[in-house]
């Protein structure tokens, strides 16, 4: 390799990726931490991004008949007690509200008063408080489906965090319904998993693995967990999405009843599926360089930065006419589900175009009196390097814009697919195995790791030895996995398909 | 007054006015409490409300240059006191966490453990964290103005709550900006309360006036507060949007300071506005008649609905057909921010037409046999009576649907200032003033009370006099009042203009 050229973030991902990934948040101005531990302060231009997947994934929701509700931010400790697994899931990372008014203590400053008959916690995910409202609006199968989705914040309190992939409070949807029978419910189950994987892969430019998580991955009181599993660019995995199939657990929990057709008193079959602002962190870690953010053009922040230049005075009203001028044109193009957004950065300071390209925004274009007369401006897309412009023709670039997002956003995709592909090995030896995921037992380290696709007996013991031993999990069986006979990678034992074995985020 | 007729709700209006809107918002099913002490389930109905405001709002402040963020749920206490006022008006009133986990107890259930070296308060409104932010995000004069929002949900601990109008747990949004100038901080704070008054004119049909709040109804911490006040069919008024011009009074207490143009350290000047889902509330009482919801069709939770009506098995199909016909013709209609919203009701049931007046959607059409026969559909109107319907030319209705939607969204505006104005009176008289506000001192005391427009001096003294006697506030001094001497309502002292008197929600 030749001498590194100097590069707007640093470290580089190759010098330390966790680093890397917490000055890309910065420079991007995307978010930062708040002084309340674990929490987040997700600023405009991060928050434009959740904006942008939220009325894309809203729209998706609703066409499949969801409607959108909102439950309390408490719960009360007595509700989460009725399903014993999820109990266990949650109990140790929940806030919990103890008094309801604060009072001065006597030597100055203010103290917790008035204390609650019994403690709330503050939702770290909401079956309970749901449930409990469709035990009251299900009594008879013409209720059903119930199809119910909220929008909102949720707290887990977390010991080790960071920004947007681990957060003690969050920004999320989760969908709940009901059913009168099994089948029914399973279908939404994967119907939801397919409208996220079209979501991650068309909006995020994210290929994934869909599958089926194993028992000791579920969430805690479901009866199967479905995934999307995505591969980041340290080759670890990142889930982009999940849909539970709750069968009836969570519906004897809260009593969600309802007479069949058949006029009999019946448990109604749940699910329940979730993204949340964690996206936002797998948007960084799957397409982002050394020079910064790059942001996937349909859920983009901002489409386009003008940056008109004058250095001479006597320029400055035509170029800023110009661009006021193409600033109004390309904010009437439709882009998917929005108009074309448009910054205009006239500031007079050196290094505009490298804030722009740290933030991530796909398109930057170059304004100046040289490419007024030719009737062009100057164009540097972020899926390409920071020097590499081409001339564009003034007139020809509103109508050329919606195809060059396009091949930005399909570049992305097909950038990241390459890089899964490159990094997806089937395994079949154990010594193999142990040495694709341990840097320092192969020569070389910058290539370790990725997904490897071996095989497993089943067992919860031959999972927890790799995961003990090397900190890989199972990530997912997917679910267009072939059958194909082999033998666990970890005890030998027969295995009738391969699963996806990964660090994980 | 002749025979009263049923009507679909029950209590009236006239018999108990708080059970009636306790009854509307059962029937139209837009919510309902929650087993968490005063939260509340906002059902979908009721959320499509709110989502159509927010669209509406949202856009308006974008297009005042405001962006959207996001700040954490919790509030260090710390924060709390750096402004004193502030805490004061919020310390008696907030949830407060105190655990960051349960564990379980020796007798079985679970307990609150890990107690928080520091509690923490769940925002009941976030000045002081999100100042904490601006206080990093500005160092220079160039980096104001800040203009900022952020849509959240906010808990005040309530004592007596009521669905919508007052409860512990509400959704709103918060816009917080930072200036260089006492000036320009002003004319944000005024230029939000008109694009407050703007929504709430125009999307939710309410007339309002517009004023300044006393000192002693002022936001705790603001220096000005600013308010919207609309008049409901009690006569009450209620508060439909506020807007505070804070001062440096946050900035003192947070640190926002900059280097002035001139090289000076300064600190910001910063407002802060709001609207919540208590404007849900505002819909119902101002709107809402004996026969249960009126919606305004510019934010309404859908625009009409389709009732086919097939009594014979035979006519099933063609009336569905044309069903469905029509309503893909309605949903491609676009009507203000949004496409027409159709529902489809062919349930086989008796009693779908009152289901959905009392759901108060704006129309409603009956597609029969004799209809199609006749190229015709049957109209009901939500602001007329429930058997005031008209035929109407099926292929003219999509045409029309705009401007009929419109006439009704004007009606409602129009019904809602005349009673406003019928309501509204100028009293000089001490007597008069208590007759006005006291029903057993007048003969008609089904149209005692509203709008005092009388004289005030100014003294808090005063203000509180009337208080206690009557329950009246000072609800503003509208900013259109004209100078006028007179003596005030109370003492007789000097006055220089009338303010509005009312008793409140």
């Amino acid at each position: 390799m030749g001498k590194q050229e100097r590069t707007a973030v640093s470290p580089r991902r190759d010098e330390d990726y966790p680093e890397w990934y917490q000055q890309v948040v910065k420079v991007s101005d995307l978010a930062e931490n708040s002084p309340v531990r674990g929490c987040m302060v997700i600023k405009p231009w991060g928050y434009a991004l959740w904006e942008n997947m939220k009325e894309i994934l809203d729209a998706m929701f609703k066409a499949t008949g969801v409607k959108n509700a909102y439950f309390p931010v408490f719960i009360p400790i007595r509700f989460l007690e009725k399903e014993a697994e999820h109990v266990e899931g949650f109990a140790k990372e929940c806030a919990v509200v103890t008094h309801h008014r604060l009072e001065s203590a006597e030597g100055g400053g203010l103290v917790p008063a008035g204390p609650l008959e019994e403690p709330l916690i503050v939702r770290p995910t909401s079956e309970t408080i749901i449930g409990e409202s469709f035990s009251k609006w299900v009594s008879s199968y013409r209720d059903l489906p119930l199809l119910i989705n909220q929008w909102c914040n949720v707290v887990r309190w977390e010991m080790r965090t960071r920004i947007f992939m681990r957060t003690s409070e969050f920004l999320w949807q989760e969908g709940h319904t009901a059913h009168a029978d099994s089948r029914e419910a399973m279908q939404r189950t994967l119907q939801m998993l397919d409208v996220y994987e079209t979501f991650v892969k068309e909006a995020l430019a994210l290929p994934v693995i869909k599958g089926e998580k194993t028992p000791s991955e579920r969430f805690p009181g479901a009866v199967n967990t479905y995934c999307l599993e995505a591969m980041m660019q340290d080759r670890k995995a990142l889930q982009a999405g999940t849909s539970h199939f709750l069968g009836q657990n969570f519906a004897k929990a809260s009593g969600i009843m309802f007479q069949s057709a058949k006029e009999r008193q019946e448990y109604a079959w749940t699910t329940s599926w979730g993204v949340s602002t964690r996206l936002i962190g797998a948007i960084i870690m799957a397409h982002s360089d050394d020079d910064g953010l790059v942001l996937p053009p349909v859920i983009a922040s901002a489409h386009v930065v003008l940056l008109p230049i004058a250095k001479k005075a006597a320029d400055r009203s035509r170029v800023m006419e110009v661009t006021r001028a193409l600033a109004r044109e390309l904010g009437a193009v439709r882009y998917r589900h929005r108009r074309i957004t448009v910054e205009i950065d006239d500031r007079d300071t050196g290094g505009r175009g490298w804030d722009w390209i740290k933030k991530g925004i796909p398109l930057r274009v170059e304004i100046g009196p040289r490419d007024i007369a030719q009737g062009a401006v100057m164009l540097g897309r972020r899926d390409r390097g920071p020097k590499d412009k081409e001339s564009i023709g003034r007139d020809a670039f509103p109508k050329k814009i919606v195809s060059i997002l396009d091949e930005i956003q399909q570049a992305l995709f097909d950038r990241a697919l390459r890089f899964r592909r490159a990094h997806t090995v089937s395994i079949d030896a154990k010594d193999a195995f142990y040495d694709f995921f341990t840097p320092r037992r192969i020569k070389r380290p910058e290539i370790h790791g990725g997904f490897s696709l071996s095989h497993w007996c089943g067992s919860a013991q031959c999972e927890a030895k790799v995961k003990e031993d090397l900190g890989v999990t199972i990530r997912c069986i997917a679910l267009d996995a072939q059958d194909e006979r082999g033998s666990c990678i970890v005890c030998g034992k027969p295995s009738a398909r391969r699963v996806v074995f990964a660090k994980a985020y």
